[in-house]
């Protein structure tokens, strides 16, 4: 079991969260270092996740109507400057292209932070009558955030691969419709369905809108080991903001007019969703272990490693090719029900050794198979997850292999579920509020909706926890933000009776805001 | 039908190409200009395209072995600048970053032209035995060349989608084999399978291989209406020079050594490979016409499309409901065997002015269907490749429909083969040369291979051509370049005898090598 040591996680996951993270995803190769900081390799192990989700992601909006297409990677600033919310939230983390060869460029071009700007003058062009509505597109690219916080693979990257869906409709109804449908049917299930990690559903407070929106939804998760909250995809009502500014208008054909009156126009309703490889980062921060990764099956690259076992130097030729060749069946038995498996009988590594490597890679299910086992027509089944052992007679693997597949999926889910629920506590006593968040919890608490209350209970909550516990040594004195006001709400606020939570604050509560220190 | 004429294209393809070219991507919504001169958006229309073309190759490198993956959109200069021969190819079009947000950065940044240097150091470090090989990693990203050459829409812009393979082998065979598989069995393939356009395969002369490879191959298409060559997608042979330059090297246990003696290190053996949206460009100038575009069935986003006819004031509305009831059958027929079709019921429009717009969008097949066909149980079909009419019954959709598509795909092909067959000519004679180029032929020479006798030739076409027909009126006094050196060379070149056609060279030919005028 030498090699075994040499490849595995030699920080546990709730000593050293960060440096945890960084051996599982560089050993299990997910993910490299560039030398342009804040930039990273996707390894084909990371990117492969992320054709799962594209496919995901893209299958859905697709059925709802939304087409792809491919807008510039360069935005002219005039276009970035027109809608100065937007602005004013994206400028200070804009990449500039200044030269182009050995020239400088008459104007320099801003690399799309986001592509409202870059997008919305085609809207204007493209949309003249209320029948070219809705106009409902997606990219999937790049953007750019030179941001100078402290970059984390996957969870703040300066680079980002992402979709943006950016949609056009008469009505606010039509928009807020789908803003939600978005939210609801296409993040928060490919959260729950494909990644198995279970999120929050809610709104943005103002203070944590999107540059430019009327309001944003989110789904928030949930890291355990630290406690703390991140946001995992956005969904915004931009309203009429942009369409204003750019000029996006049509004739409602609802709208009555006196004869001979000319019908005012209509400045069109917009959103904008995104989802990045962010996720990816939330997955495996959710399920992971000291093992290294652990993927849930749907979207792991590889579902099903089988691995020889019982060989040795005794094995005639004959058994040996005869174990080798009934696992080739078996492998190719499941992948005519596309399941995913690798056979690794690597001769030059011992079983031990690539138990540790498949574990430590996540394969959600390791199957054994030796000698024995063939007499007793079965294999021996090993959990990622759980690490319970098990067997499956050869002739049931058809059904028995996809069964438990699905059980891993939907155990990782229910366990992240369990673990987000139990530390999402409602608190309507300030003196509880930054205990239970230095106890690695979020807080769910009635507030009044204003957002320098909001600031002020960041202030509190940092200025308290560095005479309390320390959540992540990167951070120590981080306080909490808003997080979301969660769709589900619970009971207790009383209209002019419930007061805010923070002690500083005098107002009434409006609504259970869930708050959280975050990444 | 005066709406017709207004969305139609009112300059002939024979007349001016890039007039035309340019009012049939923007008439049939595939591409819009944006303010960054150079980058263009790629509509719904074009990239649906898009979409199709990275199918057909994906599924085919992965099942090579290829992987995905991404690396960062920016490369550092130490990086970039490691290959000299590289370096000089790409310094004069790389676009750089220098600021992010207000602060200026220490170090510039290149927006990658191509990857190798961004992705050669992770090779250097991931490949530690010769068992790590091959590696065959791709991305599916977008590059920035900032050219100061006339830019034109899908064929010359400066942000460019495409997918870059870059692999590494033990031997040179291993990666001679794979460049060549990749240009036969997926570029070519899907140029010829998918796009309907023919290529010619060849290799490039040393003038025109890649920055940085040992030798380039290359698909070769070809522009009929001004005679120019395209070149259409490139597979290099790196060798080693990049292996050389970022220490890529292991053991080959293949070579011997004496005992107790040090296995030299071996230099890995590299390949790279790009597919670009160019293709979307040269498939719309091969086959569209002075109605719009002409789209291959098997790349067109709608294959078929239905459209009422015969409905008048005085059909009852219980037979117009029957009517469109019937189409939306036909349609669901056609769905459920994977054909991608369009009803179009829109009462706005009158047919005629549908008509008119479906063949400017390339619908390869339309159907009409009104209640005379309803009566004889047939559809009438009309093909958007030669404007034949037909009839199909009602009971044959099923098979006669998908067969007409194949057809339609097929005869595309056959009729731009045909095309380039008849302007490809052998020329053995140096007067016939430019005349031949003048009537918008590419020629076959019996040539010497050297550099500085292709620059000549390009000389002497260039001066030539002002004095005869002019090809373009945006290049009028365009040289030849060599495009390749086919795969499938003629007979006749006697080794020592036949001379280099080029009248101002006195050394002998070696291959026969394809010259033209070229984008």
């Amino acid at each position: 079991m030498e090699g075994a040591a040499l490849i595995g996680i030699d920080v546990a996951k709730e000593e050293d969260l960060s440096e945890w993270y960084q051996q599982v995803i560089l050993k299990s190769d997910m993910l490299e270092f560039s030398d342009v900081p804040g930039c990273y390799i996707y390894a084909p192990g990371s990117y492969a996740i992320w054709e799962y989700i594209r496919e995901f992601i893209d299958a859905r909006i697709k059925k709802m109507g939304v087409k792809n297409c491919y807008f510039p990677l360069f935005i002219s600033e005039a276009n970035l400057s027109r809608e100065q919310d937007h602005l004013d939230g994206f400028e200070a983390e804009v990449a500039w292209v200044t030269h182009g060869g050995k020239n400088k460029l008459e104007k320099r071009l801003a690399v799309r932070p986001t592509s409202e700007t870059a997008m919305y003058g085609y809207y204007a062009k493209k949309i003249r009558s209320h029948r070219d509505l809705p106009l409902r597109l997606n990219q999937w690219n790049n953007i750019v955030r030179w941001e100078f916080k402290h970059a984390m693979p996957f969870l703040r990257s300066r680079e980002i691969l992402w979709q943006e869906g950016h949609t056009a409709f008469l009505t606010k109804e039509e928009a807020e419709e789908e803003v939600m449908e978005i939210l609801n049917n296409v993040y928060a299930t490919c959260y729950e369905e494909l990644l198995a990690v279970p999120v929050v559903r809610g709104k943005k407070t103002k203070n944590e809108t999107f540059a430019g929106a009327d309001y944003s939804l989110t789904v928030e998760g949930f890291i355990g080991a630290v406690g703390r909250g991140i946001q995992c995809g956005t969904a915004h009502l931009l309203g009429q903001h942009f369409s204003k500014m750019f000029d996006i208008t049509v004739e409602d054909p609802s709208i009555k007019v006196a004869e001979g009156a000319k019908r005012e126009k209509t400045h069109v309703w917009q959103n904008s969703w995104g989802f990045s490889t962010r996720s990816i980062g939330v997955m495996i921060m959710v399920h992971s272990d000291n093992k290294g990764l652990v993927l849930p099956p749907r979207c792991a690259e590889t579902q099903v490693v089988i691995i020889p076992a019982g060989l040795s130097v005794k094995t005639s030729p004959e058994d040996k090719s005869k174990l080798l060749s009934e696992i080739a069946s078996f492998a190719e038995t499941l992948r005519s029900i596309h399941i995913r498996v690798e056979v690794d009988d690597r001769e030059e590594y011992s079983s031990g050794w690539k138990y540790n490597n498949w574990e430590l890679k996540g394969v959600p299910l390791r199957i054994e198979y030796g000698p024995k086992d063939s007499t007793n027509k079965v294999v021996a089944t090993s959990r990622r997850d759980t690490g319970e052992k098990g067997s499956i007679s050869t002739s049931d693997l058809k059904t028995a292999v996809p069964e438990l597949l699905e059980k891993i999926q939907a155990d990782l889910l229910a366990k992240a579920t369990k673990e987000y629920a139990d530390h999402r506590k409602i608190v309507t006593d300030w003196k509880d509020f930054v205990p239970l968040l230095n106890a690695k919890n979020v807080c769910v608490i009635p507030h009044c909706l204003d957002g320098k209350c909001e600031d002020k209970i960041k202030e509190l909550s940092t200025t308290q926890q560095k005479e309390g516990e320390v959540a992540d040594v990167r951070a120590p004195s981080m306080g909490a933000k808003s997080l979301c006001i969660p769709f589900e709400q619970p009971e207790g606020i009383q209209e002019g009776v419930t007061k805010c939570v923070n002690p500083e604050c005098s107002a009434m509560a409006k609504k259970w805001v869930m708050f959280g220190r975050s990444y």
